[in-house]
């Protein structure tokens, strides 16, 4: 897209990275600057990378990983892939490092950036992933992580776009409230697991979609053979209808979906609920 | 059940009734009593009909078979059937005639019925079908129909259950005010069509169990061959988790589940998102 194409822009490709993360920093930012570029070749508008793309998932990892945003090295390569390849890149999520009243907090973050490399927007998870199923899944981010302090749109070309992490996913009412801000594209870098994965994965995706009447994309690492947390996988993208549009296995793989607002339009004229809300009954209010 | 443990009831057996539904009433309506007699006979607490099944649905039928809540026929043999059987019964639903300041009004109403044949509670479907997808369906129940002026819900055992009728299923955030109140159990009388049924009708259901952390059971009529409507049918009673527990063909049928609130707490219990809200950033708030 040119410059004056793009804040017009209808329509856009994404491109949506399962990639696999190994436990050297480095490696992993070397391999999603790849992965970035090869999204590039196949014309990607708009590109987005996993949870926790840069480190393995997991409490004992978030600590010697974390960076400032967006002084830290993983920034760094983000921006450059975004100018390098003039595309807009969501990258998934770091630990981040922020000190906040002089104490040194660390925060599940997302980082967007436009095609001139500046950072358009960053998310802090704001739900926390505290679950505790016996015998199966016991995980508490809150040992290590604050819990972010906001809700977070940004702006690509016609699209307003709401941004959530993982957990954040099984929160209706914060996709309730990016479709109130205006938004027709909702993402969810994300890593859920061989449990909640098979029961709730597609369900959730598929329900913000029609809920929202927005496009959802999901994007999750891919699962490595022997990692402490075995991710799910199954990146994928729905459209305002819950159609799939695309999704990855368990392996490595960009999946890629055109999108298109005339979709979104024609399902809000068709059926109209949005307008239909009792809100003389209930509503969902920010604060 | 006997009175005592009716009270303090964790576990409930439902009978689901999808029932073919004619042009006669008086056929209707002993069809009705017919198959709330079988459930007894399968020992169903509580026992659920169709939207609309003591007449066809369509905007052309709802006045000739409009009827006084709850003097009219209808509501007769509602309460006949649950005092005679010892039941809970839910009426799906049935056009109501009200007159509001002198003036006569249309509502598609759910009455609900203690074991003792007394109107406990009713529902006026407050989210209307309007909806116009062009070459599939277009529906107008505005034309005709006034929508409800409130939320519903009623307690059985230890069990608070939240009511809507088809349209507003689709209304997330209704869902949510119910779980807010209380309720482990959500129900919808409900008709969708070939068109909204194939696309969203299990989708709906799952989700709206999944982020209520409720036990959720739709409840259509059978498909009619002939019908200027043609129901989707599908009837269903999903768990907490969004498992399907039992869940009809096209065709007449009950169906049949038990439920155990001992399911609802665990759920809550381990995926606590209800208490991890975020309500510092966001609300449903009732009106």
């Amino acid at each position: 897209m040119n410059t004056a194409s793009k804040i017009m822009a209808r329509t856009l490709k994404l491109a949506l990275i399962q990639m696999e993360v190994s436990a050297v920093k480095a490696e992993n930012l070397m391999r999603a600057m790849s992965l970035v570029g090869e999204a590039k070749k196949q014309n990607a508008d708009v590109v987005v990378l996993p949870e926790c793309f840069n480190s393995p998932y997991g409490t004992k990892h978030f600590e010697p990983n974390a960076e400032e945003v967006p002084t830290g090295q993983s920034c760094t390569s983000l921006s450059d892939a975004a100018k390098t390849n003039k595309l807009h890149l969501i990258g998934g999520s770091i630990p981040e490092r922020l000190v906040d009243n002089g104490t040194a907090k660390l925060f599940n973050t997302s980082t967007v950036w436009s095609p001139e490399g500046t950072l358009m927007a960053k998310h802090q998870k704001v739900h926390l992933f505290d679950i505790d199923i016996p015998g199966k899944i016991t995980f508490k981010e809150s040992e290590t992580l604050s819990p972010g302090r906001g809700l977070t749109t940004f702006d690509i070309g016609s699209w307003k776009v709401g941004l959530g992490i993982c957990y954040d996913l099984r929160f209706n009412e914060m996709a309730t409230i990016y479709r109130k801000m205006g938004c027709s594209l909702l993402l969810y870098p994300g890593a859920f697991n061989m449990t909640t994965g098979p029961l709730h994965w597609e369900l959730l995706i598929r329900a913000r979609a029609v809920d929202t009447q927005c496009y959802v994309a999901a994007i999750a690492p891919a699962r490595t053979k022997g990692a402490g947390y075995q991710s799910y996988g199954n990146s994928m993208l729905v459209d305002p209808w819950g159609k799939i549009l695309c999704r990855a296995d368990a392996d490595e793989e960009i999946i890629y979906a055109d999108i298109d607002l005339s979709t979104v339009e024609e399902f809000r004229q068709q059926i109209p609920v949005y307008s239909q809300r009792r809100t003389d009954l209930y509503d969902t209010v920010e604060k």
